[in-house]
C-alpha cells in the first residue's frame, strides 16, 4: 500500500443490509451513538456508504418500492467517526473540524443510481400537489456521465456530493430541535403560508422509534430505547450540517463543521451521483452508494473565532463550506424565472419559495414541449446539475428566483428559435417503460397509451 | 458611422432632470405610454439611461440623500420602444421578443455608482430590522472594476446588467396586476409569515399619482390622470418582465419577453456595475446611469410556443433568458449557510426567504470579523457577485440556502485557517468616513464611535 | 466628469492620416523619441489608437489593398507616454513598470474590423506557401460579438486585446536587436530549417528610413535621418514588450514590462478585436482602431527583483503578464494535433514551429469539409479564440502541437459524427463575394468559380 | 455487478514485472503483435496499465534509479485492443474510432507518483544543458489532489491523462516512420537549428531489439527476432496518436484515432496524474500507474470523410480530440513569455521551440525567488497544470511563446508586488532530501550544500 492510500475506517458490504454491516449503520442523530471508527487530523480515510434508502430502491421496471417505501427508516449513515488531533486528543466541543473530501465516487461494482417522486401520501416532494404519483427513473453511470433509460436523449457529467455530513449535536442542541420542530408540528397550520399547496407533506419528522438504528446499540435494549426516543431525524438539514444537499461539495471541497461533543463524532451518507439546486423531487438526486475519501483539521476554538450565533444560544450556528476546483463546465445556460404569484394568481410577499417553485414549473412545462413528459423532467430538473437562484428579495411584493439548466445535457438544441421549425415536435418515448405511476402506468407523453 | 456602429435611440444629457430629457422618461408600466422610439428587428441599437433615482443621490460624504429620497418617483426608463419586423409591421401580442444585450457600460463621463441601504421607515431592505439606519458607500470604476473608499481593501470586476427591462402590460395583465396587489396590501397581515421581521416595509406599492412621470403625456392633463391613477409600480418584477435584477443578465445575454400590445413597447433602466444574488440591501447594486447596445428578434407567435401559462389566464408567464458567455471568473468561493429557522430559534416551515436571510447574516457576521464593520459587509454583499442559492426545499422542515462569496475580491485571505493566527486584527477603518447612518454617524468598526 | 473618468492623454481622430494626428504616432522603437504625454502612477488614463495599418485596409470589396499595402509603414503607435512615480518622478532604468489594462475597446463610430493575408511577394504568412494570394475578410461587430459576411455561420464574442505594448530600448538595447537581426538576415540561411517552405518570407525587418514615423520629431531633419537609420522596426516582440500578440492580454490584465530608459516611455498600438494563438494569417487578428484605458504602477528596482537575464547582458529579459479575470467562457473544444513531420514527408527534430504548422493544416482542412473554402477557414483560425499549444516537446523526434477551437462559434455541430450524415453538404457561400485573391478572384469553396 | 459497472479487459498485478502479467505488455508499434483483448462498440470498458517505467522508478530517497534506467525497454502498454462493431465485425482500415475516457485514475493501493529529469547522457530533456543532472520527486496524492516531499509549498488537482493511445500501424506507415526517422538520425546534423543546445539527446530513437516486448509474441523467436527488429519504438508521438502527451485528454474527452488495420488495435499506457504542457523534463509528468474506463465508437470510412492526409500518403494523418468537460479551474495566471533569441543572445527565425525554451527558462528563474532552487521548478513545471502556447509565429524574426502557471498552487502570493517586501526571502527547503543529483546530491536551494 503507498504511503499515501486512503485507510479504509467504514466498509460497505453491498450484500448486506445497512443493519447487518460489520460497522453498522444509524439512522439518527445523538450524542450517544457510539463512534465506530477513529481517525487522525492529516491522515486520508475512506468512508463507504449505502444509497439513502439502503438498497430498498431496486433496478427494475416498477415503480412499486417507490410507492411503498417506508420513510422511517432511511438516511443510513456512515459513522459516528471520532476525530483526534496530532498528539490523540479528540476534538473538543467549541473546536470546527474541517473535513476536506479529497475524493468521491459509486462504489465500485454499483454504478448505477436513482432518482424519484413519492407519493403524495408518502412523504411528496416540492411538486406533489402537481405530480402525486410515484415515478422512478434509473441512470447507469459511463464514468463521470449517467444516463437513464427512462429519459432519452439525455447525459451529463456527474458533480458528485455527499448529501449528508454532520456532526453529532450535543444533548442540549439536540432537545433545541425537538422542541422547535415540535412546535412548527403542533401549531404549524396557522403559522403556514405554503400550507394549501403543501398541505399533505409532513410538517416536521419527529423523534420516533420506528424504523430506529443507532450503529452499535443494540436493538431492543434499554439504552436504544431511551436514545430512540429522542434521537434526531436525519431529514432536515441542521446546525451540526446533516442534509444539507449542496449539490457542488464535490472534490476537493472543504466544510467547516461546528464540533459539539467531544471527538466531533461525523457522520456521513446519502452520497449522489448528481443533484439539482433545490433537489425538488425530494428522492431527486441521483441517489447511490457510494464512497468518501476525507481529511480531517481541527480549528481549535473555531466556533468562537469563526461562527457566529444566528439565535438565542451558541448553539445557533451553521456550517462553513469551500467549493472545490473541479466542477464540470457549463458555457450556455437557459433560465427560468418565477415570481411570488402561485398558480391560483394569489400575491405572495416576498416569498422566494413560492417564486422558486414557479420557476421551475416554468422550466418543466417548457422543457415538456421538447418530445418529453412533464414526469421525466420533474425528475431531470431534480437531479442534473441546475441552478437554483435568489435573484430579487427585496422588490415588494414579488421575491424574484431564477432556475437555471445547462443546454449541453440535452442531444438537441432546447433554445427558442427565431425561427419556429415546421413539422412535427419530437416525440422521446423512454427506450423502456419501467418508470411508473402507481406502480402500474407507464411514463410516455402520448396521451392516449396513459389512459 | 461604420456599418455596426449601433444607433443612439435613447439619448440621455446626464445635466437634466429625468423628465426634461429629449425622449423624456417614464417611472409606471401601462398600455397607454407612447413609444419614444422604433427600432427593426436585427438593428443594433442603443439606449441611454439615468441611474434608477435619476440623479437624486450624489458622490458626496453623507447618507442623508438616501435617508431622505422620495420612492414614489425612482426606476426612470428609457423607452417604450416599439419593434417592428422586417417589413415594418409592428410586433404583436403573442409574439415573443427576442432582445439580446450586444453591449452595456457606464455613460462616459459617469463611471461611478453607489449602493446604499434605506431607513426602516423609509423602504427598508432585506434585513433592515438588523440595520434600520440608511447608509451609502460609493463606488469609483476603473475600467471593469469597481472599488469603494468605504469599504477598503475590496475591488472586483463588475458583471454589468441592467436591473429592468420589461414589455409594457395589456391593460388586461395590469388589471391583474392591480388586483392580486391590493389584495396582498389590504389582506396582507393574516397570510404572512414574514410579516414579524418584516414589519415596517410596503407589502406592496399600489398606483399612485404621486411621483409619477409618463414620457411624452403630459401632467396634469386628462389623459396624465387616468394613467396614472391605473398605472403598475415599478417595484416588483412581473410577467412582462420588469425590474428582474437578474445579475447574469450581462454582455451577449438574450431575453425573451411576450409580448401584450402591439410594437411590445420595451423599456429598460436600473443599471448596474455589479449585483449580488438578491440584491439584498435593496438599493444594494452598484446604481449607476449607462447605456445598453440591443438587438431584438420577434419569434412569432412564440408565447404560445414556448411560454406556458402558470396561472389562471394565458397573461400569467415569465420571460426566458440566456446567459452570456462573458462573466468574471471567480476560482475559489466560501460559502455560507442558512436553514429556514428563525434568529429567535423559531422554527419556519420549508421556508427558502428564512433560510436566505440566515444564510446572509452568517456572512454578514463572518467578514466582520476581517476588519469590517456589519454595515460595511452588508452593503457589499449586496452588491458584489455573490450567488444565493436555493440548495435543499424538500427537507422538512429545513429549506437550505446557501451564499457564496468569491474570495479573491477580498486584498486578505478570508477563509478559516487551521491555525488561528496570532496577534491584533486587521481594521479595515474607511479611507473616507463619507457613509453615514441616519445622516450624521460614520460607519467604521469601532463600536464606540457608534454609539 | 466623474472621479474615475479616464483622462484622455492620447486622441485619436479618425478623419486624419497617422502622422497627422494632434499627438503624431509613431512606427519605430528608438529612445530617441520623445514622449507626448506624461501620467502618474495609480491614474487610470485613455489612450487611443488607428488600427495597425492607419487606416489603408478599407470596408470594401476588394482584397487589392491588401495585395499592394506597403509595409514599411505599419504598427503606428500611440505614445510614447512618459510614466512618474506619486512624487512626479519619472520611472528609472531598471525598474518594473506594471500596466492595468482597466478597460479598452473599439473607437465610438469605428465598430468594424479586418483579418487578411498579405501576397507571398509581400510579407506572406505562416501558410503563405499554401496561401500564397492576398485575402481579406471584414468583420462587424455587435457588441460584444464579430461576424463577418465572408464567412458566414460564424459569430463570437471578441477577447479584445493589443497587439503591441512595449516601453522604449536604450541605445545598448537597440544596438542588440539591431546586431543580431541584422546577422539573422545577413547569415541566415544556413542556420535556417523552416527555410524552403518560408523562402519568400523576410528573415527580419532591419532600420529603414523608408516609411518611418518618428512621432514629434519633423521628417526630414538630421535629428529624423539618425533616428530613423537606427530605429528598430516593431514587426517583432522584443524584451521590451512590443508586438507580442498574447491574445488573452484583455480587460483586467496586468503587464509587468521592463524600464530600460527614464520615464519608461510606454507606447502601445495594434488593437485586436480577436486573434487566435500564433495569428497565423500575419495580418491575422480581427485588426481595428481602438482604446485602452490603463494604470500604471512602479516596481522600484523590480527588474532585478523580479526578471532573470536570459542572455550575455542584463537587458535579455522579457516582460510577465497576469491573465484578466474576463474572458470568454467555450466549454467544448476541438483540438487538432500535429507533429514536426513536414507536408513533404521529411521528419525534422523536436521543432514546434513544424509541429505547429501541421496542427493548423489539419484544422483548416478539417472545416473546409464543412461547407467552406480553406481561404475562408485559414483567416478565421487566424482570428478566432483558438488556443495554440506545444503538448510535448521532448519526445525525440517529434514535437506535439495542438491547435483547439471552440465549437459554439459555429452555427452548425462541427464535431465528428459517429453516424456520417447522408445528403448534401452544406456550402457556405459568402452572402458577398468582397473577399479576393490577387484583387479579383472571389473566396468561394466551388472550385469551378475559382479558375 | 451492475450493468454499467466497466468490464476489465486488461488486468494489471502490481507485484509482477510488466511482462509476467496476465496479458503480457508491449512496448514497441507493430502491426503484428496480437490483440489480448476484444471489445464491442458501446461499451464500457476497463483497462489497467504500469507506469511508463514498469516500475523501475522508486518511491524512495536517491534518484539513482532515474540516473541508471535503461530506456530501451520502457513505455509498456496495455492492449492490443481490438474493436468490434454492433455486428461483431472488426474495425476496417479507414474507419476512425472514436475512444471515449470516462473515467480514470491510479491503481487502488498505489497512489503515488514520480516526476524525474534524466541525465544528459542518459536522454536528458528539454533543458537537459541547463540541468544536466537526474534529478526525481515524488508525488503522494490526496484524492484530487498532489503533493511532493521534495518541493514543499505546492499542492495541486491533477489533471489526470493517459500520455499515450494508439492504434496499430499497418506495415506501410511503420515503413514510412522508419524511413523518415532513419534519415533524421543519419543526416540529421546538417539539418537542425537546435543541435547546439541539445546535442547530447539522441535525435531519433530507431527499431531496437534490446528491450524490447511483443505482448504474446514469446522472446527469442523467430517471429520476435523479425518484428522487433521493425517494430517502431514508443517515444515519439505519431500518425496512430502514440505518446501525444496531451494534458487535456481527461475524464470526458474523446480521441478521434484512425484505424490502419483490422480491428483497430488500439494500445495505451503512460498515465499521467498531472502533466504541463511541454512535459519539458521528459519523464516530466507525475508518472503513475492507472486505470481507464473507456467505450469505443467507430466511423465507418472516418478517416476519409474527416481526416486530411497532410503528406505524400493518405496515412499522414493525425488524431482529432475532443476535450472533456471536468477540468480542474484556475482564475489566475502568471505568463511567462519568450522569444527566438537563445541564450547566448542568437537571433532565431520564428522558432517556436527556442520561443518556448526561453519562456520555461524565465519562469524557472522567476519561482526560484520564491525560495525554491531552480531543479524544484524544473520539475514542477514539467508535471503542474501549466499552459505552454504558441501565441505568434509571424512576426519575423521572432516567435512569441507564453507558459502559464497557475497561481493558486503554491501557498504563497508568487505574483510581483507593486511593493517589494522588505525582510529575508522564504527558504523551501525540502522536507525530506530524498531528490538527488547524480544519485548522491540533494535537492536544496543552500548553495553551500551543492559545492
Amino acid at each position: 500500500m503507498a504511503p499515501s492510500t486512503p485507510r479504509l475506517v467504514v466498509p460497505i458490504d453491498l450484500k448486506k443490509k445497512p443493519w447487518e454491516q460489520i460497522l453498522p449503520l444509524h439512522n439518527r442523530w445523538h450524542p450517544g451513538i457510539p463512534p465506530v471508527a477513529e481517525v487522525k487530523v492529516g491522515e486520508v480515510f475512506r468512508v463507504e456508504m449505502v444509497d439513502w434508502t439502503g438498497g430498498m430502491i431496486k433496478d427494475n421496471d416498477s415503480a412499486i418500492d417507490v410507492k411503498t417505501i417506508d420513510l422511517s427508516s432511511v438516511h443510513y449513515l456512515s459513522g459516528p467517526i471520532r476525530v483526534l488531533d496530532e498528539e490523540g486528543k479528540p476534538a473538543q466541543p467549541g473546536d470546527l473540524l474541517a473535513v476536506e473530501i479529497c475524493n468521491l465516487g459509486p462504489l465500485p461494482g454499483d454504478e448505477w443510481g436513482f432518482t424519484a417522486s413519492f407519493d403524495r401520501e408518502n412523504g411528496g416532494g416540492f411538486l406533489t400537489d402537481h405530480f402525486p404519483c410515484a415515478t422512478k427513473a434509473i441512470w447507469y453511470f459511463e464514468g463521470i456521465y449517467a444516463y437513464s433509460p427512462q429519459i432519452p436523449g439525455v447525459r451529463f457529467p456527474g458533480l458528485t456530493h455527499p448529501g449528508i455530513v454532520g456532526t453529532a449535536p450535543s444533548r442540549e442542541l439536540l432537545n433545541i430541535w425537538n422542541e422547535r420542530e415540535r412546535e412548527v408540528e403542533e401549531t404549524g397550520l396557522k403559522h403556514l403560508k405554503l400550507c394549501e399547496v403543501l398541505h399533505s407533506r409532513p410538517l416536521a419528522n419527529l423523534p420516533s422509534t420506528k424504523g430506529c438504528h443507532l450503529g452499535k446499540i443494540q436493538k431492543g435494549t434499554p439504552e436504544w430505547e431511551k436514545i430512540a426516543t429522542e434521537a434526531a431525524r436525519t431529514i432536515p438539514g441542521r446546525e451540526n450540517g446533516g442534509n444539507c444537499d449542496i449539490k457542488n461539495l464535490s472534490r476537493g471541497s472543504k466544510v467547516y463543521l461546528p464540533v459539539f461533543i467531544e471527538g466531533a463524532n461525523v457522520s456521513t451518507g446519502d452520497m449522489h451521483f448528481s443533484q439539482g439546486d433545490g433537489e425538488i423531487a425530494f428522492c431527486g438526486a441521483i441517489e447511490m452508494s457510494g464512497f468518501l475519501e476525507l481529511k480531517c483539521e481541527i480549528i481549535k476554538g473555531g466556533m468562537k473565532e469563526y461562527l457566529t450565533p444566528m439565535g438565542p444560544t451558541l448553539l445557533h450556528v451553521n456550517p462553513i463550506f469551500e467549493i472545490g476546483p473541479v466542477e464540470p463546465r457549463f458555457s450556455e445556460w437557459l433560465v427560468f424565472e418565477g415570481i411570488s404569484v402561485d398558480e391560483s394568481g394569489r400575491q405572495h410577499f416576498l416569498d422566494a419559495s413560492v417564486a422558486y417553485k414557479r420557476a421551475v414549473l416554468n422550466a418543466i412545462d417548457y422543457l415538456s414541449k421538447f418530445g418529453y413528459s412533464k414526469e421525466q423532467m420533474y425528475l431531470l430538473l431534480s437531479c442534473c446539475p441546475c441552478e437554483g437562484r435568489i435573484s430579487g428579495i427585496v422588490d415588494s411584493p414579488n421575491a424574484v428566483a431564477t432556475f437555471a439548466i445547462p443546454t449541453s445535457i440535452f442531444d438537441q438544441d432546447i433554445r427558442p428559435k427565431t425561427k419556429v421549425p415546421v413539422g412535427p415536435r419530437l416525440v422521446r418515448t423512454p427506450d423502456v417503460l419501467k418508470c411508473t405511476y402507481d406502480g402500474n402506468l407507464p411514463i410516455t407523453k402520448n396521451p392516449s397509451a396513459m389512459t
